[in-house]
């Protein structure tokens, strides 16, 4: 089976046009078929309340009623898409934009309204592998915002983490998938307040030693626990990095 | 050559959720290989002045400064493309919104800053025919935003009819091009006073005396001069209609 390179970069990082572009530049040089995610958060919530909204957050994931999802489309699917898509083909790369609802490659169902009404968030139901896979054989480089839709034309919310793993988990039918997963955090560090405490391989169990002992707390675990959940279903690496670890490979490898 | 339908539809026709989902279940219906084109400059103003800023359009034409590209990249590239997209893929078409980056389709040049600086506006260099071709060999049809780059990574704003026929023209090559742009008339009037003065076919020739008598003026001229300069350039059949007409056929035909 072919390698296969999936690589989500988050808000932050595209806040910074200088590390984003460094980010870029590796993913090029980067040699085989590779798969972009990316976020925009930050930049949703800026346009939020440039247009006059307060952004509303539970728990660091967005509610998303009918004016935020325009928001998130047009940060998500319109600007940062276009922008990267645009950045990535100037570097020599056939790079196509694509969200959840192109192709019908992302189908979700809207995230019931209890407990908590998250409004017009999307729980992925089914990733199309096969039409990823036509685009890959064409050499070409899908770039995903995570926007999808119901697949009745309704518009939703996804949670980037959990598009690139689940689009890294459907296509290790046809290839060794390595996801790598772009975070504010080096890694996974065993002592948030040191940064020489990094973990290079962190297993499932340690992981849930470190969470009893409340040394993993916060936006960290729904990520991680996406990364473990994407080595169960076949992913064959999960790496967890910054900007500078992803280059230097000094960062945390999740595995069984 | 295989027959192949391009549709352009304007701002004016995305305003109306209703007028919009007839011309895109029109579109499903039409058999073969075909290509949606869009706008969306009514959208990109109500969303300009949401953010405080007033739009500066001259004849038409938006003056698009860095923050004016920022807008029509999200309304365009991001809300209108993807509600259109995830509505066609709704309806059983196998859509894919396409921007000028997009696998570096249409490259453009910043249209020079004198006599008028319209800012990152893009006049069409290139279109890679070939590409496009590639995707619609696959059943996909495309899905385009008046969103280009320069290739070097700068997004433009494009003029959509200026697309559409840029399209339209280069696949000439491997197709039998019927190009139809939606406006916000019925098609051509000898009359504008009377809209049963409409001209069922209008050759180049009767466009000019029309012009020069008075008959014809505003923006209506540079998507006739378009239409006339695709028909010039191979394509078979530019019709102006608008969403009545298109479905009922009492248009206008450009012809030589």
């Amino acid at each position: 089976m072919s390698s296969l390179f999936i690589l989500k970069i988050g808000g932050e990082l595209l806040q910074s046009p200088e590390k984003c572009d460094q980010v870029l530049q590796y993913f090029v040089a980067h040699q085989g078929p590779k798969i972009l995610v990316h976020g925009g958060g930050r930049d949703a919530s800026l346009l939020s309340e440039r247009m006059g909204m307060q952004p509303h957050l539970i728990d660091g994931r967005r509610v998303t009623d009918a004016p935020q999802l325009d928001v998130v489309t047009m940060v998500y699917a319109g600007k940062v898409n276009t922008q990267l898509v645009a950045r990535l083909n100037a570097l020599g790369q056939k790079a196509l934009g694509i969200n959840g609802s192109d192709l019908g490659i992302i189908t979700c169902d809207k995230r019931p309204n209890t407990p908590i009404d998250y409004g017009f968030v999307g729980d992925i139901r089914a990733v199309d592998g096969s039409v990823i896979n036509e685009l890959l054989k064409l050499g070409i480089t899908p770039v995903f915002s995570a926007i999808t839709s119901d697949g009745q034309g309704q518009l939703l919310n996804t949670n980037a983490d959990t598009v690139a793993t689940a689009v890294a988990t459907v296509l290790t039918l046809n290839h060794t998938v390595k996801l790598t997963l772009l975070m504010g955090i080096p890694g996974i560090l065993r002592d948030l307040e040191d940064s020489e405490s990094l973990i290079k391989k962190l297993d499932y169990v340690s992981y849930e030693e470190l969470k009893v002992s409340g040394a993993l707390s916060g936006g960290i675990l729904p990520k991680l626990h996406n990364g473990f959940q994407a080595i169960n279903n076949g992913v064959s690496e999960v790496i967890i990095a910054n900007e500078e670890t992803l280059i230097n490979h000094q960062n945390t490898l999740l595995c069984r």
